[in-house]
């Protein structure tokens, strides 16, 4: 059997352990010298590679991929490119041809749906060609929406920084013992898994966050108000958390509300103010009291320092049992985690076809939502903590975390 | 020598060591059972004693205190209450008695300037009247703007916040490769201290954040799209980190002209918008490019999840050093951080007249701001990188920090 190259690439938003998948396929490959040759990067993912830009990456030390498999963000790059529904589009057999004349055997894309959704189409046009090259997905996202896969990578990380984030926030909201009231804005424009975690920074019953809301259920101006009253009559200290995807029953998100609220300014253009902005501007306006807005932005998705070794651990699985599968003679997959049965946090890493689950969302739990859409069940507690258990492996120097970066 | 009673309070913003100083003065003074009965603590500083809100800390055990010691924000809450100029206010004698009656030998206040006043003006009226009652102020700043003292317990930890999340950001920023400004927006209204500190994310020369503005410069928005514009030229990946303080030459801060161009909207209140998000909605109009803005907000004083080892040391130290001094009969002082010469980091505690520090300010230094207001100089680094050393000392469970408050 004549050896072949693998070739990867990062797609999507970043997340604090996508390098981790990337280590995990590189490390991997490396280990069978008797199938494969050299791993590339793609640069910029697909888009990148179309326009010819790839880096080698089985050149790296060990050490120096240890470092960048600690290093928030995409370390090649990412895209947002679709590939044309249309498997005839000449766009297919000039891919293929790229990925033939560098001798590809192996490809594994990471990242979210999108990302998925290249996998399943090269994968398909693949088939159609009869072309012998695998084409493997691994999952990432912070927002957890991934059907065929009890979590994401990506997801408990970004969980463990809101949970800390908010545990923080919501003790130095409190020192002045004054009405207060702190709204903080998360990731996830459709799917509330990760505003969820938040109700792990609870340290006693009754403790912030003492509002939670989810996308997946309708959101009211009114009864937001409504619902801080009623949290006045329990505490001065009140924290809401919710998601940057928070709208109406008529689906029009409330950070819109704040744009068609506000006049066009002297220059012409409409301020922009998130969600988060807009609700504690109404607080402060009805209640009269102090009020802060916070959007974890960024951070949430970037904060390595503050990572799950948990999720390290698996995102470098994801990549690891893409490889070891894509060399077995596997196509169209995704890495998917199953949990086991029991008390005892276990995961099995398993083979999902990647038709199945491009293009579909997984939504967080209805049931999981109580409260009459204020609060996050027990159940989501005990699905979420293991996730977000272990220290961060970032290396120090100087005080400050080391990370990698493409020269 | 009859034993006397020890009391302490915390004012003003909190940090996220100013309970490891809460530590080293409960620890301190339960050193030293031959002259200390009881330690309480002030509840809401100054103005909860006169509410009579206090508690007792002595009672804590050392694994408590422990968990306090790392815990950010004020544990005993904290206030905003100056003190009446003129010592003939009944407020004075009022405050004494309350003392007096609990049997208090020895006062410390732990704060910035306005708590320096407050510690200074106690301590001219014991004067005034004789009172034996010793009067300690220990210092605590984010902003690092206390004189006397070669740097403040807080600011360190802080630091270190900015330059990691700086680091991470502009990590997450660089992804896509396109053009794009992330305007990150730092605490410190007067001084620029901690937005200098963005400056130790640098990863190489001529990384992010490529310009640094600190309020000690007046502010020009031609100057800064220009500045943007510049640095187009070397990067694609723009960060600009902005002091929330920043002003004109007329010292009209830039946040005011956000709420000046912005009309009023349909409820008659003017949306909010921070200097980060006007100037990124600038850049945006001008480049058309994508901009992020994004505000450390509460976050960078209370991630004790990633303080400065130092500082919390340190933190702790001045709190004892105060201990220490009041036993030996000082009063009307602060504990100051005097720097060793030479090249290897070294701290002296020395008692600084407390008059002299309260209602001053240490703006950070001309010569450190370098090319034409947009950058910091190597002498600031050398200054603060020893001020961020260390791992956090935070316990965790269940994947979280582990954080005392108040029951």
């Amino acid at each position: 059997m004549s050896k072949k190259n693998v070739i990867v690439g990062q797609s999507g938003g970043p997340t604090s352990v996508i390098n981790s998948s990337l280590y995990g396929v590189v490390h991997e490959a490396m280990q069978h010298p008797d199938q494969v040759d050299k791993v590339y990067g793609m640069v910029n993912g697909i888009q990148g590679f179309l326009a010819g830009k790839t880096v080698v990456l089985s050149d790296m030390t060990e050490e120096e991929l240890k470092i960048m498999q600690s290093t928030p963000s995409s370390y090649l790059g990412s895209c947002r490119f679709k590939l044309p529904e249309d498997l005839n589009d000449p766009l297919y057999p000039q891919l293929m041809k790229a990925l033939e004349d560098m001798n590809v055997g192996y490809f594994f894309y990471c990242g979210g749906n999108d990302s998925m959704d290249t996998a399943s189409k090269m994968s398909r046009y693949a088939a159609k060609v009869d072309s012998p090259i695998r084409f493997i997905g691994v999952p990432k996202t912070i927002d957890n929406d991934l059907v065929g896969t009890d979590h994401c990578p990506g997801y408990g990380s970004a969980a463990k920084y809101v949970a800390t984030a908010c545990r923080e926030i919501s003790l130095d909201a409190g020192v002045y013992g004054a009405k207060f009231v702190s709204v903080i804005e998360v990731m996830g424009r459709n799917a509330g898994w990760l505003t969820a975690a938040s109700v792990m920074a609870r340290k006693f019953e009754g403790d912030n966050p003492v509002l939670i809301y989810l996308p997946e259920n309708p959101f009211s101006v009114e009864k937001f108000l409504a619902d801080v009253e009623a949290a006045f009559q329990k505490t001065n200290n009140v924290m809401a958390v919710v998601s940057e995807g928070v709208h109406d029953s008529e689906g029009k998100f409330i950070c819109e509300y704040a744009a068609s609220d506000i006049a066009e300014d002297s220059f012409g253009h409409k301020a922009m103010s998130g969600t988060a902005t807009y609700l504690s501007e109404l607080v402060k306006e009805k209640f009269g009291c102090k009020v802060r807005a916070i959007e974890f932005s960024l951070l949430q998705r970037c904060a390595a320092h503050c990572s799950s070794l948990t999720d390290v651990t698996e995102a470098a699985m994801a990549g690891s049992e893409g490889v070891k599968a894509a060399l077995e003679g596997e196509t169209g997959i995704m890495i998917g985690f199953q949990r086991a049965a029991g008390d005892e946090y276990h995961i099995d890493y398993v083979r999902v076809d990647v038709n199945k689950v491009c293009n579909e969302e997984k939504p967080f739990p209805a049931e999981w939502i109580i409260d009459n859409g204020t609060n996050i069940s027990d159940e989501y507690v005990k699905y979420a903590l293991p996730l977000i258990q272990g220290a961060s492996p970032v290396q120090y120097e100087n005080g400050l975390p080391v990370y990698a970066y493409l020269k």
